[in-house]
């Protein structure tokens, strides 16, 4: 596929050292590493190389919605992929499921849910900060993706409307506060998850899930670790992320 | 939702404790619970509480993509969710992308990865075994996916006739010596993923893959570890699954 | 070395297949893998191999302080070594050191600590617990470190009459409750570390260290990681102790 | 203990903020926290406070072995506190052992080993770079450990010229090729460890000691993960280091 006026592109020179632009015939894009004209690559092939004025080799590839997340905009702290791949693969999230998520921060995971249900399926989300939801909505739209999620500015103490979600994410300071308001949405058997930095936090709200009404209760750490692989001298590498978030998972049943 | 004649019903006890099976009006299931006659939960609701004639209360769950694959039919290590899920957030897999696999296993990745991108999105899957074949063919109609794949038993090494493919996933010993291949059929700036168990099969892949073609090439574990959260006393668990596989990634350019 | 009559021999067929027993001309050892006849080992060197009468070959090592422990009889869950290492290298242990311990339990800590610090240095261990005082007994003298060892048989709510102590290890449930008393008993400058299951254990004690007369507080968990080195397929294993304790340290300051 | 005239120093602001200093009643320390005026501490107890010129409180503590190893001068990366533990705990190190080290390095493991060794045990160790020989008695001498140290400058690939040590160390790139040599230098059923950063030093190292004259080979990572903890807050770190080394043991055996 070429490059062509008003498209996203990621311009990878190396881990943590990407750009992910709208690229337009009348601009420029100025970087420590020289400057990407934008005039010359659109035409080209996503996937090509481009040298700067400064000759540094750069690739332009199709932004993925991996490249969406890790570049979005934020103020606050975002689900990472390591979490949301995990959370879709432990709640069994797949095309068509309907969501409601709690707290939408930067829509990270607003995003990859999207892409994922859409076009039959929708998520639901709710946040009671008007500036996150502000950013929420073009982090959504650069992706694309703003048809498939309605966003709630609202405060959900007062119950949420929506019924018979598949799955309920809770990304806020008090899931043990919310859970029961989310049971009411939650179809039978759907699945929860909160996203919980603390250990205080998964406490609690594994207690507040055994007072009844759900079931296959988990609390899980994902942790990711890189490997420098290189001939004869491969090791994990000396840095690493120590913590993000832990997970706590369950299901709605009757009692 | 009702359970209703041949549906796939997950008899939940605890983790590790679970049964999928389809009900049927005419048969039961004889656990070391106890025995659970489908007879009498058919046309109960999807969450509901059952005891068996021991006295054990299990609840009778809607299977979600997780549980068909923990619970599938399997000759094969399958790959686990905490990576299924990491290699769907880290390529970007969304509703609609083509995908190929080789090396499709017990189809626990099929499964997934075809849950998602249905129904305009397509699996095109390769084995050379063609016992394999016959269980993952029977997974994924368990799920209900198999419209949505296409399963090829050949070798590959005589070429691939997909082309524009979006993820490329291999899942076979020796990834570096089928890159070449793989690298044809995906689209420009596409993404492919090795599995690779050992270390030094992802420092083979990695060597191979910057010989050319590739770029953001990145090598990785994803390790979970389980919470015991209970009141005043929790801790990750005493046991944890120490190693299942690394991931390798890297996206095709043009060179 | 030579084996000889009443000497401790570790038997060594493969990890977690050892005997650590004291041979005498007049027994034998039934294992599952055959018979070890002591009269047959008395005057071989250590590191010697001997065929059982099952053809199985095993290994007559001399036993140090880790075999010691790893193989010492236990009524509580032991300190494993990698928490024992961790203690004495960031405590900064070393000959000539008075140690106080608070929960002696089955001496684990107490027989590495002892075997660093003897002839001159000295290890007081309080327990009140009669029976885990005995085995602990029985087990610092299998390794011969008796003499470097004072126990009390004393409810240290108490109080402690050691003074000037360079290190403190509290092993036992509450170890915010003993900080005060501890703290009495440390030289001035003097390291204090608590071994805690959980992460409630942690939070209390740092809370309490946080109230005066510590510093340098820092609570850390020790992981470790089996590897599988085998040529061409070298990965790390598939089962590992996902946890045993955390720790924390702190030093006593004048306020 | 007080502080006088010539005795090292350990001034703690807070993690990563410290110095190790010999105080002087003639010198200040100028650091961005503000003058430390020697003249001031020099008779106070170990373990005071000093409030410096810009109004920041910083102790006074004695430094611990520890100390002196994390403060050492380098040109060398060091062995950490981590791995120096486990490697004391799994040989079972202790006082009076007898211990080669090829690979002084600066002196990091030399240091904790002689503090636990001496006074009648005693560390050989071997480099051949005499720039790191002169750090590493730099290094031994502020700890005031030189007597149990022997520093020889010397190839070993020409042989060692001990026998009948307790524990060998190895600390350089190609443990496989030095392993015969050590072998000679030990006592039967004697230990040796590897120090290896990468996956393929551990896979030959084990190769290598797997073709004889060894028996309990084992691989192994130490990680170490660092928790904050606070009240109602408690979480692990977000920063952590990944990866320093593995380590792989085994014993010297008769074939």
């Amino acid at each position: 596929m070429r490059i062509s006026e008003g498209r996203n592109v990621l311009i990878f020179y190396q881990h943590g050292k990407t750009w992910l632009t709208k690229v337009s015939n009348a601009n420029k894009l100025h970087t420590h590493l020289g400057v990407i004209n934008f005039k010359d690559i659109i035409g080209l092939e996503f996937g090509s190389k481009y040298v700067t004025n400064k000759d540094k080799t750069v690739y332009l590839l199709e932004p993925t919605i991996y490249d969406f997340i890790i570049k979005s905009e934020r103020k606050t702290q975002i689900v990472y992929p390591k979490d949301l791949g995990f959370i879709a693969a432990r709640t069994g999230l797949k095309n068509g499921c309907k969501v409601i998520e709690i707290g939408t921060g930067s829509a990270a995971l607003t995003t990859f849910f999207a892409s994922i249900v859409k076009p039959e399926g929708h998520i639901f989300t709710f946040d009671i900060n008007e500036e996150f939801m502000k950013i929420a909505r073009k982090n959504l739209e650069k992706a694309g993706l703003q048809d498939f999620v309605t966003m709630h500015l609202h405060d959900l103490y007062q119950g949420l409307e929506i019924v018979d979600a598949d799955i309920a994410v809770i990304d806020l300071g008090d899931p043990w506060n919310v859970l029961e308001i989310v049971h009411k949405s939650l179809k039978l058997s759907g699945s929860v998850v909160a996203i919980c930095p603390t250990v205080n936090q998964i406490e609690k709200t594994a207690i507040q899930m055994r007072k009844g009404g759900f079931t296959d209760i988990e609390a899980i750490e994902i942790i990711t670790r890189n490997i420098e692989a290189r001939e004869g001298m491969t090791r994990p590498s000396m840095r690493m992320i120590g913590h993000t978030t832990y997970l706590i998972f369950a299901r709605k049943v009757l009692e």
